[in-house]
C-alpha cells in the first residue's frame, strides 16, 4: 500500500462564469466540488492506476465531511484521514468561459491544535508500518510546527519506509534534515528556497541539506533528477496545452509508485513525464488521461547528465 | 412579529486578498462566513432594532446548516426555515486590501422539488397567520414556479397581512397580479423590468400591473416613492462613502417596520433613507450604524410630488 498524507485537505470548488471583472457581481454558472489537495490528488492517479492507496491527513468541519464523502466515490482509495476540531479549507477557482482562464483562491486551512498533531502523528506511526512508500504533500495548516513533515518523515524512515516530499519554503527546507528520499519541488519553489536560479545547482544545496534524490519540475521542461547515481533530465516529446494544476501531483505519485516497485530511474522520470502530461490533458487534477499516457511513457527522451567538471 | 422570506437562503462568505489579480493563485487572508440572502439581512436589521422576527425561506445541506448556526447568535431572531435536501448556495466575495473593491460570486441556489416547495408554502402558510407584515425577498432558487411570490402574496392577502416584495425579474413581474402591497425595485432593476428609464413612469408602470405601492431606491440619489396617496421624493442629506450592499435590506427592513406600525408615509421614508444610509456606513451587509441613522433621521428631505398633468 502507498499511504499520501495531505496535512491541509481541502473541498476544491470550481465557479463557472461568463468573464471574471473586477468589482463586478457574477453569477456563477456550473459549480463543481472534488476533495482536493496535493495527497488527495496523488491518491487518486494512483488508484486510477490499480494501486492500493490509503489517503490520511487532516480534515474538519462540514467541509471536511465533504471531502470525505467525496473520497467514498473513489475505487481502490482508503480514507485515513484524521479529524481535528477545526474546519477543512476550500480552494475556489473561478474558470471565465471566455478565454479558460483561471483565478484561484486558496483558503489557508483550520488552526490545529497541539494534541491534534499529537493524535495525527500516534495514526501515521501505525499506517506507516503498513506502507511501503509514503508521499507527503502540501502546505501546513496554521498551528502545525514547521518541523511537521520532518517528525513524519523521520518515523517512516525509523520504519523502513521511503518518502517523497512535495512541499515549500520553510516545511520543505525544516524537513531535510530528516533525510527525505525524494523531494519534488518545481523549480519556481526550488529558487525560493535556495536562491539558486540553475536548478541542477539547487538540486545539489537541497541534497547538501539531506534530501537523498530531488527531482526538478519544470512544467513543458520536463524532469531533472539528481540522485547519488548521478543526474539526469527527462524531456515529453511535445508541449501539451492544458491544465497544469495536476502535473505535479501525478508526478509525485509516479515516483512514488516507481520508489514501491524499485525501478531503475530512467524508467521512473520516464514515467513520471508521461503521467504529468496525461495530467495536464485533463481539465481536473487527480485525473489522467489515459491515451496521453500511453502516448508519451513511450516517446520521453531521457539522458544521462555529467556533473560539471570543477574549475 | 415581522416574517421575512428568503427562498434561496445564503452563506455569505468574505475572502480577503492583498489584491485581485485575474489568473494569478491568490492567497486568501481572513475567510469571514455569515448567514445571507435579501431576507436574512432584513431580518438582521429589525432584529437590531428590537424587532420581533421570523425568518423562513429554504435552507439544505452542510452549508444550510452554517446558515442555520449563524442565525441561532442573533438576539431576538427565530428562525422557521424549511429543510430541503439540496445544498444552500454560497455567495464569495473577494474584498481587495489594497483598494478595498469587491468582487462577487453569486451560486444559483438548490434545485428545489415540487414536493418541498408545497411543504413550504404549507409552513408559510402557518407563519403568516402569527405576522403583521411579511416582506419577501430576493430571488428564487432553480426548480420554484416563477409565479412563487405570487403565490406567497396571495395567500398573505388572504389571512389580511400585508406584503413588501424585494425582488426582480420575472419573479418582480409575475407577482404583481397577486396584489403586493409595496414592491421596492432599485432604479436598474425598475428599468430592467418595465423598460422605463423614468423611475416615475417605471412605477406606475408597476401600479398598473397590480402593485399598490411602488418605492423605488436609487442609492445616494434617495428614494421615490409613488402610492395610492402620490408621489413622494426623500433624499438623503449627504452622500455617504461605504459599502451599499445592504442599503436596499435597509430600506426594506424600514417599510416593513412602517407598514407594521401604519406609519404616515412620510415618517416611513425618511427612515427608509436614514436606515439605508446608516446599512451604507457598515461593511456587512445585514448591520446598521447606530450614530449615522440617528444622525439622519431628522435631516432627512421628504417633498411631496404632484403627478404631471396630463397633456
Amino acid at each position: 500500500m502507498i499511504l499520501t498524507v495531505t496535512l491541509n485537505a481541502a473541498l476544491d470548488v470550481t465557479y463557472g462564469v461568463d468573464s471574471l471583472r473586477p468589482r463586478a457581481s457574477h453569477r456563477v454558472g456550473a459549480v463543481h466540488r472534488r476533495a482536493g489537495g496535493k495527497g488527495v490528488n496523488v491518491a487518486r492517479v494512483l488508484a486510477g492506476r490499480g494501486r492500493a492507496v490509503t489517503v490520511t491527513g487532516l480534515v474538519g468541519g462540514p467541509t471536511g465531511a465533504l471531502v470525505r464523502e467525496d473520497l467514498r466515490a473513489v475505487r481502490g482509495l482508503r480514507d485515513a484521514l484524521v479529524p481535528v476540531s477545526g474546519e477543512s479549507r476550500r480552494t475556489v477557482t473561478v474558470v471565465s468561459g471566455d478565454d479558460g482562464d483561471a483565478t484561484v483562491f486558496n483558503e489557508r486551512g483550520p488552526q490545529v491544535s497541539p494534541s491534534e498533531w499529537r493524535a495525527f502523528a500516534g495514526r501515521f506511526a501505525e499506517l506507516v508500518r503498513e506502507a511501503s512508500v509514503v508521499a507527503l504533500c502540501g502546505s501546513l495548516p496554521p498551528g502545525l510546527p514547521s518541523d511537521a513533515y520532518a517528525q513524519l518523515v523521520a518515523r517512516a524512515a525509523e520504519t523502513g519506509v521511503p518518502t517523497v516530499l512535495d512541499t515549500s519554503g520553510a516545511p520543505l527546507l525544516d524537513a531535510l534534515g530528516a533525510r527525505p528520499d525524494v523531494v519534488k519541488p518545481n523549480a519556481a519553489e526550488l529558487v525560493s528556497a535556495t536562491g539558486c536560479e540553475d536548478a541542477a545547482a539547487g538540486a545539489e544545496r537541497l541534497r547538501g541539506l539531506g534530501a537523498r534524490s530531488v527531482v526538478v519540475s519544470s512544467g513543458p521542461g520536463g524532469l531533472l533528477a539528481v540522485t547519488p547515481g548521478g543526474r539526469r533530465r527527462a524531456v515529453p516529446p511535445e508541449r501539451l496545452a492544458g491544465n497544469p494544476t495536476g502535473a505535479g501531483d501525478a508526478c509525485v505519485a509516479a515516483l512514488a509508485a516507481g520508489l514501491a516497485d524499485g525501478a531503475h530511474w530512467g524508467d521512473v522520470l520516464s514515467d513520471a513525464v508521461a503521467l504529468s502530461a496525461a495530467a495536464v490533458a485533463c481539465p481536473v487534477a487527480g485525473d489522467v488521461d489515459a491515451a496521453t499516457y500511453e502516448r508519451f511513457r513511450t516517446t520521453v527522451t531521457v539522458e544521462d547528465l555529467h556533473a560539471p567538471q570543477p574549475h
